[in-house]
């Protein structure tokens, strides 16, 4: 009954096209205030929407890319960059917002990831590895472009977020569960575990060397 | 008969390595402020010329890369360095010829991008962003290299000239016009564009956040 | 006789291995240095081991990526740089052992990406930039995630230690020597000349610009 449900192809879809639009705001913001212009800001924004899921597909040999032919995506980042640029000091209001975008597309970003490196009959780690690249390469681009310190590397739980869930896909998978269930609880688990970082300040250790 | 003209194939090849030129000396003036060694400011070089196109082709599946197998590019680069590098002191004398020259290989790269991107059957969006592709994403990869904020996002017209000219283009070509017509006024506005956008010190806004 | 000695293929994949680790333990420092955390000093080690050869098979168009399919490029590096920071406070022993496995990387490196490149039926000089390509581009990707000036570009005879290599290579089979043969005289060159650049702090020169 419930994998006819269709669920995960159009609701990711969605939920894709919502991390979409907080990756294109995330990559505006911080290009405004390295002082881009327009056409930059733009640029950036694409960068950091697609930019992971561009490099995934040329790794793995995956043409045309998908921004090729949906021309949503190209479509929705520079609607969503121009209308930021435009209505700019709408900015701290959105604050909140973007990171609950930003916590979706973590999550779907993942899991669509996550299916591509299965479909490729990928190893199981070489396929959590794709989830993370098409979750954080976008952000870490994006960061290389307007010369900042990775942020995703640093302060923030992303990586093992993804991972988190992709480490359940697979348990519920070798239990004999459903597709449709294993990717609706990778996502929840994504995006739970990211909230809950924000929310309680979570951090990885990070070790610093002595001088 | 303007279409037994042979233009666009010899001349944008003419063209191409004046751009091919224009970038490797860029390429090898911001690797030599850096300091970096004889090899380092060659690569740069390498980047700065022929990385967007690279990249572009990796994206579009296109192989062997173009670099590969015309071999004219790597030897004129590393030439155009290497004299650069032993008559450096030239440098003041050649500037504004650089600007000329820059602004002919910014026409030059986005007619081959969009060119390229027209024959992949992609759509017109794609193939304009084909173009600007080309055309900035090596200099962009110069100044990540270099620690640099990349200049072509913030302070210069490069990306709307790009998008300017592939546009004639189009419309052009909505008008039933030759092909030829058609390249030849792209090449025209592109390096119009960036010519006046220089001398008349144009720029895109920038929306500077507040803090 | 000679030729029957499995030497290069065994052999070179050890070699490599070294090279691996020795990239791990760069990235992973380097990214501690920049209080990266565990799983971000993961991401530097894999980008610095893995990624010029990623980036290489991506523009050679050769699927899949060679770590996709032998997973223990993957785990040794993973396992590195968990080691390491784990074990951080044994670095200042692990200085020298460092730069000697570095070297060995560079030549093994190297060699295979010149190896790919003459597979490939390239020309001589792009399988010469396949082997440079293969041995510096991780620590430069490294470099620019860690938003540091690339120091493979500035201070350090790497470039020109995998070019004399090559040449060396490319001298010997024109004379009719045995494949066997040519690769160890690469590999010894390359490992030499670096040693020997360190030891006796060779660079090569850099032209600055007077302002």
């Amino acid at each position: 009954m419930i994998n006819t449900f269709i669920f995960p192809d159009i609701l990711l879809y969605v939920l894709d096209m919502f991390g979409i639009i907080a990756c294109a705001i995330a990559g505006t913001l911080l290009a405004q205030h390295k002082g881009f212009d327009i056409a930059g800001c733009i640029l950036v924004a694409l960068v950091n929407a697609i930019g992971g899921g561009t490099l995934r597909d040329m790794a793995l040999d995956r043409h045309p890319l998908f921004w090729m032919t949906d021309l949503n995506y190209v479509i929705v980042i520079t609607a969503t960059s121009l209308i930021l640029q435009i209505f700019f000091h709408l900015y701290h209001k959105i604050d909140n917002a973007l990171k609950f975008f930003d916590a979706i597309g973590l999550a779907a970003f993942s899991v669509i990831g996550f299916k591509v490196g299965l479909a490729q009959d990928l190893a199981p780690m070489i396929a959590i590895m794709m989830g993370v690249w098409t979750a954080i390469i976008g952000g870490l681009l994006r960061d290389i472009i307007c010369n900042e310190i990775p942020l995703v590397l640093q302060r923030e739980i992303y990586i093992t977020a993804s991972i988190a869930g992709s480490l359940a896909y697979l348990a519920l998978d070798y239990g004999g569960l459903d597709t449709t269930i294993n990717e609706f609880t990778m996502l929840f688990i994504i995006f739970a575990v990211r909230m809950l970082a924000l929310k309680f300040d979570w951090h990885l250790p990070s070790i610093r060397l002595v001088d």
